[in-house]
């Protein structure tokens, strides 16, 4: 019974962690500046939920609640933040809340923090590490934003390849400086040059006088500071990886990714493409109202633009319009088939490049194959809405012009569905964005200009 | 220099490892039927990399490679294909093949590759396992598809808590049945309930003599086999996991999920609300025109009887259109901005319930937030709108209509893109999918009748 009722909803969810009750106690807590139970209401939260409660806070809340929890500030909670409010509240933060990030993050954590603040907030963060860190982390900041260099950590295990098992299993419980998790050594030669990697499962498997040569993978993937992370998203996707070296131009090893940081990456990567192909930017739901109005009307102006566009190809044919009102009636559907069509195809075209199943090598493939779906889908629509404009309106012209225009419409769509991003990404642009309005303004233009130009032919 | 080259561009690229040369090269083996030049040519590639190569290549050539590989065939290749070429090799495989795949692939993976296969040739590839695997296949198959339990694998490693460092290593060292790759022992009582994990980095940086007890975590995260995939998805990406226990209803561990199956879903789940929101289904870029048709077929039929909606709202203006042809001209540019307005929200709304940024803790919140950006950003385009519209029309009462109706319209896609998604999300639906049509489907008759009906009212 009870397994019955699990099983039913793809859409079953977990109890939502932070929900309205647990909001409003730590809000009542905050109000009466209670501190003892504000404590008792974030003691049993992973991290990641209590950046999750912070982002359900309004702003004063938010700046109240870290003011609140002081010196128990988890500095794990900031680096879980979404970004706005991130570098909201890491320039709020004490001296001692600083002190105390500085000595429990990894170097790669407090970069996180501070690369998207200003010079004199980040110098702030900078201060209260101790020199060795801060160099680490101003050396991380020197590599192009987005890139392996960021996202890589500094603290890694390494041995040499004439190891054995025993040998690093001694080093390691010898070693005071182990990174909190891995997952694997890194096999090096005197250069530092990595030659090989073992997981860590497999020496775990093996006699202690077992020769880490023999355990070693040769063949692995790494990567250089300087490469998008989009890139590592991909290639820990696309191969599996699970730890990956950094090197630098000598091919001497500087740091590591794991595919935990690859997958925060992946899915960072996959939001950016939602929400550029709807034209919204680093958008959050977190963000006011005043942003979110700024960042929207950039992207509606271009569309109202592409829209005048249109309507000025409609304006042409004022007479056409003038002696035939159905065709008024009739022209947004051709458009709207057209725009949808159109979005379809640059959608999965989006997609592919993304996950570089469409590639130079089978890109005319996919163009041709595009075409014969716009054509057949085409056809099949002209037929479907030339009956019913024809019933509509009595009127077999005005019939086949609908038709004939919704094939030509159809056809546009699928053309520019899948060139507009490949030439984007050719450009060296990223696909996703702008594609939407270049691939509406063709299907708009094309379909109003078809249908009443034809209508102009034919019925006048 | 060459640094410089390398660091220029957000967009570069690893070369393609699947490119034209090797597609030609490859289809001259297969014309030729040279095994050993075919053969050459895989030699030097990961298995993620030939399966995209058998998606490049047409139905006939794909079939002509998996005969002349023959025996030589890597089972890991056809867990990496796409759905849609996947389901159409497994059944072509040999019996040959069939028990290399028995002999080669975890259970889990076994289950993957027939979970979408007919009965007839799910058979034939479930008599080629042994008794033992084909009953852990059988047991899997009958948890629901896209749940925890078809996503874990069987095979993991466990210790009694009494056990001690030395312990587990030693019992690792004698046993011949470990998982390829694991990154946690789970530590579980008599019963086999698991009540802690160890990673392996901890396990090694410690002596032999520490209990297994003073190492492990108590408190992680685990699943129940009926639990949908997207719950592991994101509990993986939110609170970091690495393994995680899937437990029966008796809190009896029957399996375990990693990051990296973990990471492949969070990318289909990504993957499909992109795809969804353009109205397209499962459509891969590897499937025939034929079936992409049938696809998109579906998804324009609905957008052609909203666009017919919208239409009839035209056909009730008939009169003003013949009237004032300007509002013929106009009247796209109000329905498009409504549009393109009710994406936006659409889909951040969208993106918002998937990562659970948006719960029933700040729906009411967002909403309010949503319909004050609609309402600023009308505001906005009201007024660029009426100027234009006024001054290429010379009409005062013609700009203050148009005014109006965007204000009207931007506002109506406020709420119809924050509202649907979350309707369909408590009515147990997936947001993502037809939310598009609806939203759009308000927008074009808000739209067309505000500026129509005012302008009714006003101008005539």
């Amino acid at each position: 019974m009870a397994e019955d009722e699990e099983r039913e909803g793809e859409g079953r969810r977990d109890e939502a962690v932070v929900n309205a009750e647990l909001i409003a106690s730590v809000r009542e807590a905050l109000e009466a500046g209670d501190r003892a139970a504000l404590l008792a209401q974030l003691a049993p939260l992973h991290a990641a939920d209590i950046a999750d409660l912070l982002e359900h806070l309004d702003d004063e809340d938010r700046i109240a609640l870290i003011r609140l929890w002081g010196d128990d500030l988890d500095p794990d909670v900031l680096t879980e933040l979404s970004e706005g409010v991130r570098n909201e509240i890491v320039p709020e933060l004490t001296e001692s809340q600083l002190a105390r990030l500085a000595r429990e993050l990894e170097t790669d954590d407090v970069v996180y923090l501070v690369e998207d603040l200003d010079e004199p907030e980040q110098e702030k963060v900078l201060e209260a590490l101790d020199d060795a860190d801060r160099v680490a982390v101003e050396k991380s900041l020197t590599y192009p934003e987005y890139s392996a260099g960021r996202l890589m950590q500094r603290e890694l295990v390494t041995a040499p390849e004439h190891w054995t098992v025993g040998d690093v299993i001694d080093y390691m419980r010898a070693s005071d400086e182990l990174p909190e998790t891995f997952y694997d050594v890194i096999i090096v030669d005197p250069r530092m040059r990595p030659v090989g990697m073992v997981p860590l499962s497999r020496i775990m498997a093996h006699r202690r006088d077992t020769p880490l040569a023999q355990l070693m993978t040769r063949d692995f993937h790494s990567f250089r500071p300087d490469q998008p992370q989009e890139d590592v998203a991909y290639a820990f996707n696309h191969y599996h990886l699970i730890t990956a070296p950094v090197v630098d131009e000598n091919g001497r090893l500087v740091g590591v990714i794991t595919i935990d940081d690859a997958m925060a990456v992946l899915d960072e990567e996959a939001e950016e493409d939602i929400l550029r192909l709807a034209g919204v930017g680093d958008e959050e739901i977190s963000d006011s109202v005043w942003e979110t109005v700024r960042l929207r009307f950039v992207w509606l102006s271009v569309n109202l633009a592409t829209a005048i566009l249109a309507s000025m190809v409609i304006s042409i044919f004022e007479d056409s319009l003038q002696a035939v009102v159905a065709l008024a009636v009739l022209m947004p559907i051709v458009a709207s088939m057209g725009g949808n069509a159109g979005t379809q195809t640059l959608t999965v075209a989006v997609r592919a490049l993304a996950t570089r199943d469409l590639t130079a090598a089978n890109m005319w493939r996919v163009v041709g194959r595009e075409i014969l779906v716009g054509l057949f889908n085409g056809l099949a629509f002209a037929l479907i809405m030339g009956l019913i404009g024809g019933v509509w309106f009595s009127s077999l012209e005005l019939a086949l012009v609908l038709g004939a225009a919704m094939v030509i419409n159809l056809v546009a769509a699928a053309l520019a569905g899948i060139l507009i991003p490949i030439a984007l990404q050719k450009a060296g642009a990223d696909p996703a964005i702008a594609s939407g309005t270049f691939v509406t303004t063709v299907t708009d233009v094309v379909g109003f200009f078809a249908f009443l130009g034809l209508a102009t032919l034919v019925l006048l």
